[in-house]
């Protein structure tokens, strides 16, 4: 009895597309990725093909799954990906130009519902069905990696905005005047601090305006990436570990403007800079706390996803497919 | 016919409690005030005895407008008014401490369903129902008077937050570090620079800073207000317009910043400030621009309130009356 009912349980198909590779996946309800696969986007110079392949090899698992009479639908997160129009706008990253009607081609292809948005939104959504916003109808979402991405969900639903472009909170200015980030010309944004691109540039920061002894100095400049500062930190290092304090002041700074918005139940941090545990979130909460007025003090839980890195982007984009109605 | 069809067209009341001030009226769906009138708040050390007079007195219009029967509800715009709760609570403005269930109180009296939000909020609905807003499901009202209110529409509804508090845009953080909040203790946030106490404060830095002649020079220090303020600029006064320039660079970024995060279709402005016209709006536009990124470059309209001011926050109030089922 059970695996007959399991057999009629729709299934939920969630496509990440990065720049560098593409991961897909079956879901279920509850959050198990039951098949999945990755393909490389880089390789693939026209949208065309990279469609092709990835149909092929989609299909089989879907074929595996049961077939597509038991998908419910294709969710789909990708950089710049707009949920209202299904198209994929000016992606720096992809090796695709100017507007692709990403949800177009796939629904042409696989015959099935397509629900895209960008990856940190779709992130949130994997957050609110299977981790930790369950059940949160208020929450903001933050991607800490290579750049800041964030999905803000109030009352229930992703903001995307008049156009669907909100939640770009990484490019909201935190310190005027700031540091230059030479992707959008702008000055101080959250994201020219609070990334993996941002650790580094402080650590260079530091390394060559201060003093402090640090294991760093023996690296050459330009192989100091987050991943070394964060080696360092963890074996005890000070330099390394100022410069996740100095990261938390400003990510905290932006927590407490981003509360101060949406009064969100919780925080959910996700993400490379995560893995520094409590070097970074502990200056991250107290510089928070200490920017939030009294209303908002001592009331906003800051989470790390508990989604496994492996599965989380998957997860992230077939949670879309669930709001097909 | 005409008029038998208007005798059971429903209508609204509403309420906006100030600290000095109480506001009352009737309102129709398409935001005409047909009776209103004023009452202290201040003399009234009990909210007891002040909901005894609101009542005797919004009964009169009540009555004067067809009879409770027509009424679809009472909305209350008050500082500090939780829409969740029904309550007011901490409210430093007001004659009563602590928490006042304000909306049970109302609704015992009244026999009428009560919703409440914060001044702001209400003047969110006012736009949206009635003003600058209609038809926009993406929108974020800001007040600037005396300090800073903000009310964030999204998805077609005004985000209240897990709590109730969201829409606190007068207290993020613009300039780290930057000029004490008397009220909260913080510092560089926007209402500390873009209010009307704002205004003064940079006024009295810039005549102490500079030496711009200024007719302000000719006032005493105590005696200097936004008002005089305004009038100099408006009369062609250097260091006055500086003033604006200096308050609107510092609202634009803000502004940029509220962008980046819900992606609105327009930002309306209301309050004291807005009457300086393009002293303040060319430079809060500029600054604003000068901090989006390029897929909100000059998308975002500006708008002024074009609701008579007068009829303003009776108006947001009753806005909430239709809300109720």
């Amino acid at each position: 009895m059970a695996s007959s009912k399991a057999a009629v349980e729709p299934l939920a198909v969630g496509i990440d597309i990065g720049g560098t590779g593409t991961k897909y996946g079956i879901v279920d309800h509850v959050g198990n990725v039951l098949f999945s696969g990755s393909m490389s986007t880089k390789k693939h110079a026209k949208v065309e093909t990279f469609i092709d392949e990835l149909h092929k090899k989609v299909t089989e698992l879907i074929e595996k799954a049961g077939g597509a009479g038991r998908m419910k639908g294709i969710g789909v997160g990708a950089p710049n990906g707009n949920f209202y129009t299904g198209t994929v706008e000016y992606a720096p990253n992809l090796p695709w130009k100017g507007i692709i009607p990403l949800a177009k081609l796939l629904n042409d292809k696989f015959k099935l519902p397509v629900i895209l948005t960008n990856d940190a939104n779709a992130a949130a959504e994997g957050e609110m069905i299977y981790g930790a916003a369950k059940g949160m109808k208020d929450f903001i979402m933050i991607t800490l990696g290579t750049g800041v991405g964030s999905g803000i969900v109030a009352n229930g639903k992703l903001i995307y905005g008049h156009d669907g472009f909100a939640g770009e909170l990484g490019h909201t200015i935190v310190i005027p005047d700031g540091r230059l980030h030479p992707g959008t010309g702008k000055k101080g944004s959250l994201e020219s601090y609070a990334s993996a691109t941002g650790v580094r540039a402080t650590t260079l920061e530091m390394l060559q305006n201060t003093k402090t002894p640090s294991s760093l100095r023996n690296i050459a400049a330009e192989d100091i990436d987050s991943k070394k500062v964060y080696e360092a930190a963890i074996a005890g290092d000070e330099l390394a570990q100022k410069v996740y304090e100095f990261t938390g002041r400003i990510l905290g700074l932006a927590l407490a403007n981003a509360v101060m918005f949406s009064s969100p139940e919780a925080i959910i941090l996700f993400g490379g800079l995560t893995k520094a545990g409590e070097l970074i979130l502990k200056p991250t909460r107290e510089s928070m706390e200490a920017n939030l007025i009294k209303i908002f003090e001592n009331k906003i839980k800051i989470l790390v996803s508990h989604l496994k890195e492996s599965d989380a982007a998957i997860l992230g984009a077939s949670a879309l497919a669930w709001e097909v109605n």
